[in-house]
């Protein structure tokens, strides 16, 4: 069977013959906007479920119902990578949820640091943009996109277990690497525009779970800098290997 | 002395005591829109002879003149990367000249593939995003980026001596990685939405200088694919190491 072009993410259960609701979004996208009848192949996921084909059996203007025929691939769990950001501009922002799914994190922490311009995102926004993304990546699950918090809340009751690489600006043009770092959960602590205040690296600079890593010999921005954090980490830990 | 906030990347030659003139627009930006007066300190870079701290000596409304004061930063070569890609959305578009200017790369070729939607690119835009990534990076170089060309005419003459590191998306999820790459001139080459066409796929497998290599096990966006082979050259055998 060919591998379904259209992939939807959605919270059902997904199984053998199961009958799948569509919300009146997701009816609207397959039967005005893709223009999808009874008898198209869908794929599904669900985070939980792996990849299922499915086949379109009701398809109303809201409302429309898919059965699943046979799974298209496993479910395949996300690396245990955590991404915490500084929000930038709107653009750069909704760009950092989409490359974190792409790349592959399995959470997204959007931090407000002592220079975080941004006080508020739109957290429902940036979930959708991550679901976007996880369909649009042939991933089969869809990282979970918290609240803007403060970032010493955030860090007041880590789990040191978790630790923490901090792509520190004032290593720009260290040699440090990542070759060498135990595998694990992990975390990516990447900063807004203009970096952390001496406060923040001092406390980052004293915690044994934060370690320092530098990323190349020129100043990245911030969207520029979780990409390449992710990518990295994914090649020297994660499931690129 | 402090290094200047404000950079800029000119033509001119840069040396102790040097008179640097200004075309009309950079004087707008530093005189009218940064509001810079007689004696304000700027950084120049122009690819050749590193960054200078200079000094205002001239501001006019559509001119000015800048004196050399002294080297803030050494010449710092490009890595010998060429980055060949196939013209996406605009937007995208010009992340990815923004990207392999920030992370790194020698020279930046558009191609156009079999699958390839635009059949123009505005060269001089793309060649001034990569001038401000480099101003706003702390480079001292800009990467040359290079008038759209069909892909089999800038393979037609390939020195074969510039290895090609191909993101293959047939590879997605192999284990293929970057380590044991030879070190030497490299270019990467990334595909459209869609990918290559089988002949090109033909084409480029049988090729003794192409590398087919894997970026995870998810189909990423050609912007993200851009953005994490260019990391991974930088740390397998770029200025990251």
């Amino acid at each position: 069977m060919e591998r379904a072009k259209i992939r939807l993410c959605v919270e059902h259960p997904l199984g053998a013959g199961q009958a799948v609701p569509l919300d009146a979004d997701q009816a609207h996208y397959l039967f005005a906007v893709m223009r999808l009848a009874v008898g198209a192949r869908v794929a599904l996921f669900n985070g939980r479920d792996g990849e299922w084909t499915a086949e379109v059996v009701e398809a109303g203007k809201k409302r429309g119902v898919l059965a699943c025929l046979e799974q298209a691939a496993p479910q395949l769990a996300p690396p245990d990578l955590w991404l915490l950001f500084a929000p930038i501009k709107k653009e750069r922002t909704d760009f950092i949820v989409e490359k974190a799914a792409e790349l592959g994190c399995a959470r997204v922490l959007p931090v407000a640091t002592d220079y975080t311009n941004s006080a508020r995102i739109r957290q429902d926004r940036l979930q959708a943009h991550a679901r976007e993304a996880a369909e649009q990546c042939l991933g089969t699950y869809v990282p979970e996109v918290c609240d803007l918090q403060p970032l010493r809340k955030a860090l007041e009751g880590w789990d040191p277990a978790r630790r923490i690489l901090w792509a520190d600006e004032s290593l720009v043009g260290a040699a440090e690497t990542l070759a060498g770092l135990a595998p694990g959960p992990w975390a990516i602590l990447i900063g807004p525009e203009g970096g952390f205040s001496e406060g923040e690296r001092t406390w980052l600079r004293g915690r044994d779970f934060v370690t320092p890593v530098s990323l190349g010999p020129r100043i990245l921005r911030a969207d520029t800098a979780a990409s390449a954090a992710i990518t990295l980490w994914q090649a020297a830990l994660g499931d690129w290997r």
